[in-house]
């Protein structure tokens, strides 16, 4: 532990730090959060531990305030992310172990717990490389899929995700987590309707291809070339009707098994990484 | 509603049926099956409503209590899962709604609820088909990721789950929920030990693959023949080093972004997939 000493620390930063208790409104804002009652419109998202201010750090995502607990950081590690945060974010609050144990959702404490600000995308600003590969979700409903499949996208290298018939803000708390820090970095645009995301798609020369279950080719059964839009329905209706009405190839996962249909992210996970293979090469 | 005649259906089975109360023993324990609280040995595991009672029906898997609330009975659907079970399960009760409630872990009540028997597949008996797929579980923790991947390896058409370092029962609820079904059709087989399996496995000519983020071939860049293996590790420690000592490739699933691996059931399936398809051909 030699590294530790919290005490130089919140000296350096007496300035920029604040005590707070338990009443303190920003304890209800975060508490509101964590528990997905945050406004619709705001963009406000909360995190929470040592992983997730991890992945915060290696972002430019606006850390609006950073709360944290000095009895509960233990770790050099944790202590170095207290360094850092007390430079990243706007406000910073210290809370006592009693107040983290009323914020947290976790088992483990970890004396962190930050409220940032997800970039809010614009179509109109969107910049993507040569021959991108798009992912539309359109209705998905479980924060927990949504955010597991950011997480692929994320790790496949998707460029975009478009979302259609929004179910679940991007700022629920599950999705947040499920997407282990991908929603920080990959680009997601919301679009009020399936035509306006059909119409720029369009626009843009985008090959549609459906994950559809009635398809009478496999995914492994295309070749992938140019501008991908790979568009994956609700857990429950499937793709809105309106696609089906605009050009587009069908694609379908074989299933052998007593099972209909694989779970969404794992459907999603099978044919954008068969995209993104094919496109990249196996070259890593 | 003009196939539903519930007082025949009743009155044409009243010798196998009983009536019982909410402090009956078979409530108790199927109680404490739902809340995973059964004892480790025995394979008793429990399901409740239309979905699972109709993958239920499609097998062969022992029913050994299958309880109904007649109230609760509204589809022509239900109904008739209310018929072939009366003739398939061991024992029949009636119950009343009050009691389905105080049963029931869904928001919806469908009034059916099963307490089956998991089949005890032994290493001795498994029959398999020439190269055979098998994917080996290696300490994997969280009942929902295990449920998930039997649904894939159902779905892909593997041969057989082998599981090494066991955290999680078969029988939990939460693992029999997100298997949809694939934990009754896909041979399950567990091992006392990692060496265990390892023995069998080199006895049986498997190629070993090991998903590890470390590899430096991609999943891409295998051609699979013969009889495969692929070990899946645990969410949190891997694979564990004894597969290491034993000839073996190691297989990686590229990363682009700011996440360091993929969800474990994502892992599974894109690598599974690209095993089948492969050696499957891409035809359905």
């Amino acid at each position: 532990m030699k590294h530790i000493d919290m005490n130089s620390l919140l000296e350096e930063h007496k300035t920029k730090l604040q005590w707070i208790g338990g009443q303190h409104a920003k304890i209800k804002q975060i508490k509101n959060i964590l528990n997905g009652k945050s406004a619709d419109s705001a963009m406000f998202f909360a995190i929470e531990g040592i992983w997730a201010h991890q992945k915060l750090m290696k972002t430019n995502i606006e850390m609006d305030s950073f709360l944290f607990c000095p009895e509960c950081i233990y770790s050099e590690e944790a202590f170095h992310l207290v360094e850092k945060s007390l430079k990243k974010a706007k406000n910073v609050f210290i809370i006592s172990k009693k107040v983290m144990e009323k914020i947290s959702q976790e088992d483990k404490l970890d004396g962190l717990v930050s409220i940032g600000l997800l970039p809010h995308h614009k179509i109109e600003f969107l910049k993507l490389k040569k021959h991108p590969v798009i992912v539309v979700l359109d209705g998905l409903e479980q924060a927990g899929n949504i955010g597991t499949i950011i997480r692929t996208c994320d790790g496949a290298g998707v460029d975009a995700i478009f979302i259609c018939n929004k179910k679940a803000k991007l700022t629920n708390p599950k999705l947040i987590k499920a997407s282990m820090g991908g929603v920080f970095t990959v680009p997601i645009i919301e679009f009020s309707n399936v035509t306006a995301c059909i119409n720029w798609l369009s626009k843009h020369n985008f090959h549609i291809y459906l994950a559809d279950t009635r398809a009478n080719r496999t995914y492994k059964q295309h070749e992938y070339s140019g501008n991908i839009a790979l568009v994956i329905g609700s857990e429950r209706y499937g793709i809105s009707k309106e696609w089906y009405n605009y050009p587009h190839q069908q694609l379908l996962i074989p299933m052998h098994g007593i099972c209909d249909s694989l779970n969404v992210g794992i459907a999603t996970a099978v044919i954008v990484y068969e995209i993104k293979m094919q496109k990249d090469g196996s070259v890593l």
